[in-house]
Order: C-alpha cells, then structure tokens, then sequence
C-alpha cells in the first residue's frame, strides 16, 4: 500500500500518463504544489534520463507558475520521499514572514503565520502550467 | 557578500565553469554533497533551460554515485537557499536509523547516530562522478 499510488494527493492541476501536479491543502503555505511520478518509482535516478528531464521540466513549469501567480521570496524545491518512497517533489513558495522562514519547512515553527491565499489560485495555476506544458495551439 | 560565492563550501570532488560538486563535512551525514551554481542566481528558473538541464544531469551523476559508494535507504534532493540564496543543490544519502529519519535533516534531532564514513569516501565519490561527466576517453 502506497499513499501515492492510492491517491490522488490534492487538487489536480495537469496530469499525463507519466505524472501530475497538485496544489497541496496546506494553510500554512498557499500555492504549495507537489510533482508527483505515476508509477511507483523511488529515486530519480532509477528513471531513464528522458523520464528525469521529462519530470524536471513539469517541476521548472510549476516553479514558473508559482513564482508567477504568488511572487514568493524564494521558491524551495526537494524529492524526499523518506515516509513515502514514491518519486514526489515538493514547489514550496516561501515569504520571508512565513511559519518557519528562513529554515525548511520540516523544521520548528518560527511564528504563526496563515497567509491569504489569493482567489482563483488552483485556476491560475492550472492555466499558466498547461500553457508552458502545452505551448502554441495545443 | 555571499558565503557561496566566497567560498567553495566543501571539498571540492568535480567543477566544470558552470558548477561544482562538494563533498559537505556533516558528521551525522557522510556522503553528504552539494552541487553548486557558480553564478550568484537564485532560483532554477532563472537559468535557460540548457543550463538547468546540465544542473540536473550534474545533481543526478552525484546521486548515482552516492548510491553505488553508500548505498543508502533513500535519497535527499533539495534546492532551498533561503538564508544562501545562491543556488546549490543538496544530495543527502539517508539511512533508516540516521540522526532524523523518517524526518528531512532540518527537523528535529530522532536519535544520535553518526555513522562511520567509508574509507577514501571522497577519492571514490570523484571517480565516479567524473567518469560520468567525461564519459569513454575524455
């Protein structure tokens, strides 16, 4: 049993055969997207290389996205996997105010934070990724 | 003044004019390296996707031999910079009973582990990172 593999994950943004994005249900970090490999696939490299380029670019889309629609301070990345060794990246946008800035989000809490996440978000989002995905008259 | 545009950050395993690969010194994480832009840029998405590509491929080669040198439970990949926003990568080889897991590393502290490193860590990380960058009679 994989979490990953059961659900879907959060609100999905764009998928293909080979993975999706979805905009994670977080308070804490609005515009929170993960990257997400269909099949259940455990560390980068035991993708063939078109596959790792493939899924770095939706990942480069997301960043994109995200810096676009919420303009963060920083966009922090990483595939961990530790507790859920099915091949996942986190897109974390993060606001020098934010609940644990300037540590990762994995560490202590510094101060409440809650931003507002601004309206439309998952639409925004889900446009701009499909246009950088699908470009031209796709 | 930036610390990664001062300093190399580490012993440094491969460099091309692009990046470099450092072996970091983290006594609860041997085998811990970072791979590092040499240009002060801050996010992924700032550089033309060639670059970010040769990033990546350079991020996966250190991946693959810290697999084949340590043969971890998983791996770690992280790109954060928020308090060095110059991007670098971490690739953190994580063990099952290591200082933080199932935790990322910037959690809070499980249990006091401090692994033994292997012998000439460093010489065999080189090897293999460099007959993977310069490939046949390079």
């Amino acid at each position: 049993m994989c979490e990953l593999c059961d659900n879907p994950g959060g609100e999905v943004l764009w998928q293909d055969a080979l993975c999706r994005v979805v905009l994670v249900e977080d308070r804490d970090y609005p515009g929170f997207c993960r990257v997400i490999w269909t099949k259940h696939v455990k560390e980068m490299t035991d993708l063939p290389v078109a596959q790792r380029r493939h899924l770095m670019d939706v990942v480069f889309a997301v960043e994109s996205a995200v810096r676009q629609k919420l303009q963060p301070d920083k966009i922090n990345l990483a595939s961990l996997g530790n507790m859920t060794p099915h091949l996942h990246w986190h897109v974390i946008p993060r606001w020098r105010g934010d609940r644990n800035f300037p540590d990762a989000i994995w560490g202590e809490m510094q101060r409440d934070a809650r931003p507002a996440a601004p309206e439309k978000l998952a639409e925004g989002l889900r446009t701009i990724i499909h246009e950088a995905m699908h470009p031209a008259s796709d």
